[in-house]
């Protein structure tokens, strides 16, 4: 997967700018890895007995995923790049990240789905601000 | 369509908080048009016969149409609202609607979906700005 | 909104095909509304006292307004149709909507929220229905 | 990123039914790559000097990555499962890779990302027929 996201960025005919390659590449695997585990939890919370005490986690997750999805398809195209498009829909990303992050350890403990989508928001979290600061 | 949109809220069974429900169905309703024409201006682009001096915009539109499509789900969203993420997604998609927009204007004069599709982004990037301004 | 569709229709730099406008516009139209009625009663559902009694219907919303989501996006573009993919993808979308609605009609007489998504689903899968027959 | 999709799948709190748990999750991780592969080489497609000749490509390309970013997300899902649903997105996203598979093969002996595109377009059509096919 690392690999062929990569693949797609070294194929590329143009010229990317002075973005970091392994960044960029790192922020787009981890945005898919992140709205696949928010779709997933989201589910699974569905099909837990205390469902009504998930719901705010469950909200969360559909926002978190479909934001990551987004970010990952603004992410993957560099023709005409917009700086400002970029990187305000990376802030957004990184904002949607932290809140699903925060709110999946609030169940952490109780919620082995929980436990490991809150893992996977959190790298989100960090690779898009990574890929922020390098963007200047 | 804006009568569907205001439906949904109206039959929302809690508390809506103190969200402007008129600004809230508007700009849900110029995000979902602006997504569609978006779409629609990027792929009248490629059937243009200079293409090649349209890919900037084509390319702009297909960001600002995910970017849409995702800040209409996260605002038809009510239940665990988290104010973070609303904001910064709306600032994503009026930051995209206004690139878009100035894109389109450049061609304007020269294709009349460009023309079209730069009033839809204006006006959503309005109503994403003014629903800003209310949620304070 | 149904003006919009059209309008981003009319402006098309090149040639249709044999299809069918006034479908194809309404089949659009059709498609964003049950995206956002199926997104906004799924989180409706989350906000009711009883949501362990709704999370297929929830479920089924989510998937909708997917689908939904995809179906208005392919449906948008023209340039280098295919008509096997158009085809596949309204099957989809009409499959969706009929589930969604069967199941949105089971909560109907209990909320209104599921009352009003069924009917926008039930005409969603009648507009894709009326597209495929026009397709041939 | 093999891994994340598959721990999702193992902490799902409820039965998947008689679902395969390899090609589901084999399934799920090829349509994300398909979708990102898809959306970089309809970007790239659009930075060559000889744009014109690759516009059904790109077409075929959004439509692919839109069409698989749905399949993963519904395949995701388990609450509420309905095998409808599931089967007619699978059989739309085949469609659409196969689609896309072919006209991403005509054109790459000239264009590595089209090569490099075809093959994951390629694997994702045979991920979703042998999961169709193990549903039965």
């Amino acid at each position: 997967m690392g690999t062929a996201v990569m693949d797609m960025i070294e194929t590329y005919p143009a010229d990317l700018g002075g973005v970091d390659r392994q960044k960029l590449a790192r922020c787009i695997e981890e945005c898919m890895a992140c709205m696949q585990a928010c779709t997933a939890c989201a589910d699974s919370c569905l099909s837990e007995s205390k469902v009504s005490e998930l719901v705010t986690c469950i909200r969360t997750g559909m926002d978190c995923a479909d934001i990551c999805a987004t970010t990952a398809a603004v992410l993957s195209r560099h023709t005409g790049y917009d700086a400002n498009i970029t990187r305000s829909q990376l802030q957004a990303c990184a904002t949607a990240c932290r809140s699903c992050a925060d709110e999946c350890e609030r169940h952490a403990s109780m919620y082995e789905h929980c436990r490991a989508c809150a893992e996977m928001c959190r790298r989100c979290q960090r690779a898009c601000e990574e890929l922020l600061r390098s963007l200047g």
